[in-house]
């Protein structure tokens, strides 16, 4: 590992609270024209409630784990209270902090997971795994009604590389490594996993693979259900081994039913991922584009024609238009006049000669379809800020302005229909002043992902003003025919349409699933299953 | 549709009874010197035990799908009686009918599929669904013990190609397809499927995704698991759809449970799927290799570079010189003198130009890991016998010679090892005198698939004699860690081995969602779940 780790996430912020910063001035002069500054406070050292659990049943995991590894006290129940979505934060920083875990157990292996397991079905405790702490959908936020208590079960210990095969570029992985450190560690064999979303720098190969997370460069690498090629998994009922070959027909494949499966049927322990090494030649460049539509349909040409960059991402007019204004903010500008149109990303990595050639035949097709290359600077500029939202969205929750992020996906030719369907619930529900911004960030052959970014000025009690824009677009999503989430998962916010996805069936090969493996029901009560 | 459709299947044969052809004189010679000549007869109009099912509750049913789509006649029960393994063949040609479904029933949509459940609910009827018959590990050999009857849920005709989405490159088709009556339907569109099994000339779609069928062309249009972007069907609970966008975090990936489902959840009736612009160029070649080691080793090198054509096999020593000296036979030969090394075939389909590139592309990588190019006439020959061997078997069959094929799949790092252990396995269950071949005919970036064809001289009581090969080729698979099946499915014949692979839990949940969407236990009893 040779870079530092970043420190443990801010309790009520996103991220590292050395990299907390107010609003930079360029943005803040904006920010004030459209919602005005209404600064809110974050309530300080606000009290949590009394660990809940007897510690004579936290002694019994003391001994196996170490009393280290048992904690109890204030900063480690904190810290792992509830995840980063808007309302977890708006919670947080309202000084709420009624979902603290009683106690956060920090087991070291395989065998300790096993060994929580078995304790918690014994006293019937639930069950919180805890990678990095990074969700944005209430996957942390578990049902505690009905249990002896609630423990988290912090994975950050289980941080390994255990095996490299460098013959079939496989790695097996701990679950509790962060994206950088499993970088780091694997950079030192020479190989990337090339897995990069926004929240990259605090997220973990488990969670990773828990919730289906896709990353910035996934065009190019796959999304982390296509990386993964094994699991191992600690379930109430005992350790469960998948991944015999890359692909086979022995029935369903049931690695991708432990995947997106976000703590409920067991605990991931191991990751086996496929690999790639670590690309030699590295070019990320800008496009500008007429109108939104004419970029996803260039998008769509070049998936369709088996051409797709490493990174492939187009901001709507309105996301464009406000970056421009925002050099520092989310995307970098299209360096054009009064007309910005519309900003694509493109990334090629890989070996210098096989970059060149893909990125020579990609420049021939954008430019056939209309599009204007802006050199590598826009590219640059996007690169260099790519994990830095989030704490631009505590920045403008500190003056007021409610900001949330929400995704979905769905077929070409429901594209443009998805698009304004959401944008128009979103305006409906958060009224004329929201800002409503869009990208597409993944696509494929058959399809794409819209991601939303939504500004508006925040009620007096922010929460409901939440639910309700939150509630217009996710049935807008489903209505559409879309997916409820295309790379955040479900947890307990997208929990409400998640049967209109996947049917009344679906919901009830989940629980069946889920009595099967967790037949007492201890493992993240409440979240994912309908 | 704009080709003939192939005839109904020979109950005791292979494919079109038109097509069944004793050994060509070229391969008789060979095959008298390895094994002799022993004519085995094959038993004709052996009897067929009488239906099971009461005449008042098959009344039900026509009532419902109209007489002449619920059938009792011998011809109908005999030709959907068990599939093409070589013990459904042995037992058929011995005219060993015992497995003959009590009535073949043959529901013309969704709708009457679901009334077909429905009534064998009621009744406790066991239901195999059918689609083309072509399953050779016992898929359609269910348990009947402890049912009313059993019916043969015949899905011919659903055959419709219900949908077309030309700009999400998606088409939704009918299960009851045959590979080439979807491939005329899509072609009238512009578009292909690229999906060719050996069996393609008989299997179905609905087969296709109930087994995970893959096909000689998986390399450039991926395996039927990655064709499938929705699906519907019809379970004993009711309808179950499934799709909702190219990828979604949405929880577990439901649709890749029903895929490899082998219909013991439920039955497929409706499929939609990524499709293709059909290429406007297709170019197969031959590549000569020193060694097994070497060629696949040269296909590591293109998988993990990217760089794939759309067709690459590579046959191992044996199998390349029996192929030489049978040129009309499984494959073609290298062309060269007394060392023919191992053969390989690539194969490129698309625009002329990307075609030409990537071949390009591909010839200096083959040319610099020390491949000979044989030019088109080996990729032709193997491209014009692609679907044939299944007609070689019966042939061998009929002079009593045992043929067999099995497949499996591993690492990279883990090939050597895998391929050793199956030869040695087999040999030592059929004796010295038993010819071992192998092809790696599916290739990815972190392993390959290889694929095995034994001939020996068959016993008296060939059943038996095909067990115990059979059963110490599949030790010799789970015991190497790699996969009981990388394309064929489980059926009844690889069962037994199933829970070594997915593990006791990966069992559990199968009977957990098995009991859940079929809670009495009427679909394809006996297949698939352990």
């Amino acid at each position: 590992m040779t870079r530092p780790l970043p420190a443990e996430m801010h309790p009520q912020r996103w991220g590292d609270p050395a990299r907390a910063a107010a609003l930079p001035e360029s943005t803040r002069g904006l920010v004030e024209l459209a919602f005005g500054l209404d600064p809110r406070p974050v309530v300080a050292d606000a009290p949590l409630p009394a660990s809940g659990l007897d510690d004579a049943l936290l002694d019994d995991l003391r001994d196996r784990l170490g009393a280290e590894h048992v904690r109890t006290d204030d900063d480690a129940r904190r810290l792992r209270t509830r995840g980063k979505s808007t309302p977890d934060l708006l919670r947080a920083r309202a000084g709420d902090l009624a979902d603290a875990p009683d106690a956060v157990v920090r087991p070291g292996d395989h065998d300790d997971v096993a060994a929580v397991l078995a304790w918690a079905v014994a006293h019937h405790v639930a069950v919180v795994p805890f990678g990095g702490g990074t969700s944005v959908t209430g996957g942390l936020v578990a049902r505690r009604e009905g249990y002896a208590g609630l423990v988290s079960l912090d994975l950050g210990r289980l941080r390994r590389l255990l095996r490299v095969d460098h013959e079939s570029m496989t790695a097996v992985l701990e679950p509790g490594l962060r994206g950088p450190e499993a970088e780091a560690l694997l950079a030192a064999e020479g190989l990337t996993l090339g897995h990069y979303p926004q929240s990259f720098e605090y997220a973990t190969i488990g969670g990773f693979a828990a919730t289906r997370s896709s990353g910035q460069s996934s065009a190019g690498y796959g999304r982390f259900d296509a990386l993964v090629v094994g699991l191992r998994v600690a379930t109430p009922r005992g350790e469960w081994r998948l991944g015999s070959a890359p692909a086979n027909a022995a029935g369903p494949d049931l690695r991708q039913l432990v995947l997106g499966s976000e703590g409920v049927f067991g605990v991931i322990t191991e990751v086996a991922v496929r690999v790639r090494r670590i690309p030699t030649a590295t070019v990320y460049e800008g496009w500008r584009w007429p109108s939104f539509d004419v970029g996803a349909d260039a998008m769509r040409t070049l998936a369709q024609a088996g051409m797709l960059p490493t990174v492939i991402r187009l901001s709507d007019e309105t996301e464009t238009a406000i970056n421009l204004a925002r050099p520092d903010a989310i995307g970098p500008s299209t360096g054009s006049g009064t007309d910005p149109g519309c900003l694509m990303i493109t990334g090629f990595e890989g070996e210098p000669t096989a970059v060149e050639a893909r990125r020579t035949a990609v420049t021939a097709v954008l430019t056939g379809l209309g599009g204007t290359p802006l050199g590598e600077e826009p590219g640059e500029a996007w690169a260099h800020g790519r994990f830095d939202a989030p704490y631009l969205r505590d920045a403008m929750l500190d003056v007021g302005v409610l900001v949330e992020t929400m995704e979905t996906a769905t077929w070409w030719s429901n594209r443009a229909r998805l698009y304004a369907d959401v944008r128009a619930a979103l305006t409906d529900s958060l009224g004329e002043g929201a800002l409503v911004l869009c990208h597409v960030s993944h696509v494929y052959e058959t399809g794409c992902s819209l991601y939303f970014t939504v500004a508006a000025k925040a009620d007096e009690d922010a929460l409901p003003q939440w639910r309700a824009a939150k509630a217009a677009a996710s049935e807008a999503m489903v209505a559409a025919g879309a997916t409820i989430t295309h790379h955040h998962a479900v947890g307990t916010d997208h929990k409400p349409w998640l049967t209109r996805e996947i049917g009344e069936l679906g919901g009830s090969v989940l629980r069946a699933v889920k009595a099967d493996l967790d037949p007492t029901g201890v493992l993240n009560p409440g979240v994912l299953v309908p």
